[in-house]
């Protein structure tokens, strides 16, 4: 048991909720070192939403407000983490949801499916295509999901496919702690902040934003300036680490 | 598979063994998301061995050698990623090697030793009781093995176990990616290194090193200098990252 009043409590119950995840098949085993990946950033960044993170996701909600087709692309950490933020912001914004995994199984497809329509996520359904520029089963999506979206909000990426999905013309919207995995520098928008965090605020932002706003947001907006906001937060906090 | 020209080939094939012996039960869930954390860490680093954290296995070496009776607390992920390695230190030093797990079972304790065993490691047997001053069976380990000795390489430790074994008095040394981790703060010495380059330095180190040069490392050693050197080090980078 991990005791309440943990400086890191959050940070830990989410550590063991994904491993459980993980033993009943929904989170894989490569996905366990990625989180891992992702604690040590948000940890380096304090464990909060940077003002430059919050920006990015109010022109995250820019981004959907202002879309013809936006869709949620799930893979199994944001499904375990997430599944209930996720049945959020479908409500407040009427987005198509995709599972589309890495590791791909019929049976982990299936097990994340059933995991988020418990907490009330309306999940696309079809015959997944290979549509997708790459090799083998990361080709595949659905025409009616993904391939037709012009808009792409895909958290916890894999840095070929969000360069994939960008080469195929779409705006990719995505969630990385790291400001320098090949996914953020390749995302046309990368929040840098936990997933957790990041979902409600754009929901909410959603929520308030007129379509006015919106367009300039997305005017005005480059993404280079969020991943060095994130870098300059790291430096400026190491400095002061040990003292 | 991962092309051998991938720029982060090393770093790849380790996270797949990583999940290969988790699912051979050598490591656990937890130390699949305690890899990743090194990773990040790793990455911010640059993937290399610095002069601070060269000149740290020095010391290791000085602190090994001037030592009565040091022991190689071993875990699941210091095996899975460094069996033989660990078979060559013990080969030029002759330290004991005791295998000591944080989620501890003794299927795991068996399959862990059989690994090392494989490899040439000598392990230590016995009959573990409750010496370091942990609840639970976080306390276990050999009278004749950690609770003897007057100074542990515990690679890859917890924070808890790590002042704990401080506060029984022994010198501890230990390899932590992250200068920032409890561990790193409360070793006696610190490598901040990936473990399989960090045991190589060592034991060269051993084999290379007189008694009085020992004494002279150990006399001017202060952890703080290698943590304070690492953060410099990540900050400098994270400057130019982008450009």
């Amino acid at each position: 048991m991990i005791p309440e009043d943990h400086p890191r409590y959050k940070s830990l119950v989410m550590r063991e909720h994904l491993a459980e995840c993980a033993r009943k098949g929904i989170v894989s085993l490569e996905g366990l070192t990625a989180h891992g990946r992702g604690e040590a950033f948000d940890y380096l960044l304090g464990e909060k939403t940077t003002d430059p993170a919050l920006k990015a996701a109010r022109t995250a909600a820019a981004f959907l407000i202002t879309a013809k087709k936006p869709v949620f692309s799930v893979n199994g950490n944001t499904a375990a983490l997430a599944a209930s933020l996720i049945a959020d912001l479908q409500c407040v914004s009427g987005i198509d949801v995709e599972v589309n995994l890495f590791h791909r199984t019929e049976e982990r497809m299936d097990k994340i499916t059933r995991f988020l329509e418990s907490a009330g996520v309306r999940v696309l359904k079809g015959t997944a295509e290979r549509l997708v520029p790459l090799t083998h089963d990361r080709a595949l999506c659905l025409r009616n999901g993904i391939f037709s979206a012009d808009v792409v909000f895909v958290p916890l990426e894999d840095g070929d496919r969000c360069e994939a999905l960008v080469k195929m013309g779409k705006r990719v919207i995505t969630v990385d702690l790291n400001p320098l995995s090949r996914t953020s520098r390749t995302a046309s928008l990368t929040i840098v902040d936990e997933v957790t965090r990041a979902i409600p605020h754009i929901s909410h932002f959603f929520e308030h934003m007129t379509l006015m706003d919106a367009e300039e947001l997305i005017s005005c907006h480059e993404n280079r300036t969020y991943l060095k906001a994130a870098l300059d937060e790291i430096a400026g906090r190491l400095k002061y680490a040990l003292d």
